[in-house]
């Protein structure tokens, strides 16, 4: 969980951060666990309005907030959660749903509408790198498609988890060896699952430094994510939304295949997102 | 760890197993593990062959038995390990290393060398399906050229420990959804990355069927090997080391994309590579 106080105009006054979240919470443990973070922030007498968004409203989550089906605007009407202590008052942003293909997203549709408040009139793509990285079609000031890739899961668990934690650095980079795993994942995309056993080989049997074959991996499946988004990118500039190594590694790679991309803060944009949904349907 | 008691003739007698293995024990610990499990076949006075493959000739096995490189006859000089006990004489079976593109095998070249025994002259493509798939090119009594995917462990891995895991059963099957899956893949390899999240997208919007799920996503990641080991298959009949269920769906994908292929049983092939090299190197 992470919490910010702001002042009705957006401005970000503190943060907090726990480790609390849907994974460790049960429905009716929410309330406490918000409140034990950001209880000195509130008064008595004056119900502040909290607005989330991500996996709270999960099924798993605080209460489950129906997916909203695109084409639609990134921001629906907020879905407010029964609280006992009078000092808040809760809402939460439904995430997104695309019937065909099957697709979802919660939390990514708040940053969306983040770039669309800071960027009013954007059109154009946008790509949200991540544990299940999302590509999103913006139009007329709706989302009018997306598709989410496992690549920073499957990155993850390749890395951490396969034979290949052996091989595969957890520091370090090598932009050649990146840069070349880009253009063969997106010249034979299927060759890749033919590459991955050999950053173990060659780490056997030629000394692969870990941190090439950190690059390396992380070039195959970015590569892989980037051929199949391919309609997305494909003549048009992209926004990347991810102010962090990731989101630059995605910049290079896209500028390497000739696609233009900007990167926007992510953290700055969730609370964009987050304070126009407040000033849509609370604060009015 | 599997050992068999075998005549010289080649005649199983008996066998056992443990949980025994490279993963659980340290160099020199491996000995008396042997003893454990198969010192009621011993005779006092007498120094029983033991011939063993796999990854017990690894780096982190009991002694490290170095690679031959390709290309070479799948069976080659075995290597004699030092033991105390002197009711025991025991030798490993090398594994096989490819330069470039860097690849290794431990314990399948004694599959491929029981192929050869059990099919003198056999030439052709074999595939041998697992956690590190293996495929290989025999000639003239040679393996060629071999490439591992990492097939198995990317199933084990997207279906037990990603996201997926909510939505992908560890049983049941579909015919038609494995069938899809792999059409998919062969068309459109680099698809297969947005096809994933699919799967627990379509479980939370339509309620996909868990074995729907399993079929589908084994389709996807058995589709990705066969479309990058294309070269291998393409107009030749494929020798499957492997009478399981897995090696039954490698053959019903072969047979879908217009391949031949044959099954043959693995242990089998285990136990006549075992005894040829028996015969080759100690039994003369």
């Amino acid at each position: 969980m992470r919490a910010w106080a702001m002042t009705d105009d957006g401005i970000t006054l503190a943060s907090t951060s726990s480790d609390k979240g849907m994974g460790s919470l049960a429905p009716h443990q929410f309330e406490a666990a918000l409140l034990a973070d950001v209880g000195h922030w509130l008064s008595p007498g004056r119900a502040t309005p909290v607005v989330a968004c991500g996996m709270v409203g999960a099924r798993q989550g605080w209460v489950e907030a129906a997916y909203r089906a695109v084409p639609c605007a990134p921001a629906g009407e907020l879905m407010s959660v029964p609280v006992t202590d009078s000092r808040i008052a809760v809402y939460l942003c439904p995430g997104l749903k695309q019937l065909s293909p099957a697709d979802v997203m919660r939390g990514e549709e708040t940053q969306v509408a983040g770039l669309l408040a800071a960027h009013p009139g954007f059109e154009g793509v946008v790509c949200l790198p991540g544990t299940h990285s999302k590509w999103a079609r913006v139009r007329n000031g709706q989302v009018t498609a997306f598709q989410t890739f496992m690549t920073g899961e499957l990155y993850a668990l390749l890395a951490g988890q396969s034979v290949l934690r052996h091989s595969v650095g957890s520091q370090g980079w090598d932009d050649t060896a990146f840069a070349d795993a880009i253009d063969l994942a997106l010249a034979s995309p299927a060759g890749i699952s033919a590459r991955l056993f050999s950053l173990r080989a060659e780490a056997l049997l030629a000394e692969l430094a870990p941190e090439t074959a950190r690059a390396r991996l992380s070039g195959y499946v970015i590569g892989l994510e980037l051929a199949a988004a391919r309609a997305y990118w494909e003549g048009q500039p992209v926004a990347i939304i991810g102010a962090t190594t990731l989101g630059r590694h995605y910049a290079t790679a896209l500028e390497q295949l000739g696609a233009q991309s900007e990167i926007h803060d992510g953290e700055a944009l969730t609370l964009k997102g987050l304070h126009a949904a407040y000033q849509q349907t609370i604060g009015v």
